[in-house]
């Protein structure tokens, strides 16, 4: 693994977690309803060492916790967290982007369907702080309450 | 770099693009405005030969395009085309992930504003093809038209 990014900046502090080749892969599975090493393997395609470090990590990051299991050789199972959980949205936002902008429309390989109405998921939408929906190209990013000065010098330096 | 995910799938999809340690750290970079290879490569601490190559592969895949520009030792500069700039969505929803999870309430690094209501982005939903809401964990995830017969399998034996 890479060494962690050490800017305090929301996009650094989650490809720490989760920006590699496999991780969202496991995540997937999770999400999907896999609980066993053999069934992340398996599903994936990761090499076993390479899934061993990523759960390891997955559980001190918080995103998953092991269960004690024993049943046919298997000792313990892994479940997302609600922090894992969670990541429901990144996944979601990451189909959209992928199956409109990788593989088309016609040529989607997963669509996500809507169970109260049964129609496809199709967009996504930003919500503010009194549940109103924000208009796309209408975002601005501003320091938070721990922002670093290099965050802020950055972002006082954007071109809006 | 790792070899290709070769599953049809938007999250494997996806990763073959934005699935290491650095690109979305370069896409926010140009989310905030940096066109400039010393832009880059000085907001995001990125090794010089590493930047190059993903901002090759960023071209390749059609998420930035190379623009012939002649300025101060500057031969070209690199901007998001739409298929970049519609990562956007994936940022957002990071953002809030990475701010809940990571950070925690009060300590976020950096905020989401609505521009129209001066309000923090808080929240995001997803919203189906009537354009109505949908209700968090009431997402099903289907075959797509482009769904390969392992992701068809796969997909019959999730857990619901």
């Amino acid at each position: 693994m890479a060494r962690d990014h050490t800017q305090t900046c929301p996009i650094a502090g989650a490809l720490n977690i989760i920006g590699d080749h496999w991780t969202l892969l496991i995540v997937r599975e999770a999400m999907y309803g896999a609980t066993r090493f053999g069934e992340f393997q398996h599903n994936t395609g990761i090499a076993k060492n390479l899934l061993a470090s990523r759960l390891d990590m997955l559980v001190a990051t918080g995103l998953f916790e092991r269960i004690a299991f024993a049943d046919r050789g298997t000792t313990h199972t892994y479940r997302l967290t609600e922090k894992g959980r969670a990541l429901e949205g990144v996944m979601a936002a990451i189909t959209l982007w992928s199956n409109a902008h990788i593989y088309g429309k016609g040529a989607e390989p997963v669509v996500m369907v809507d169970r109260a109405s049964g129609l496809p998921v199709t967009d996504m939408q930003l919500l503010n702080a009194a549940g109103d929906g924000v208009g796309k190209k209408a975002i601005d990013y501003t320091p938070g309450p721990g922002a670093s000065t290099a965050t802020i010098k950055r972002l006082a330096a954007r071109v809006a």
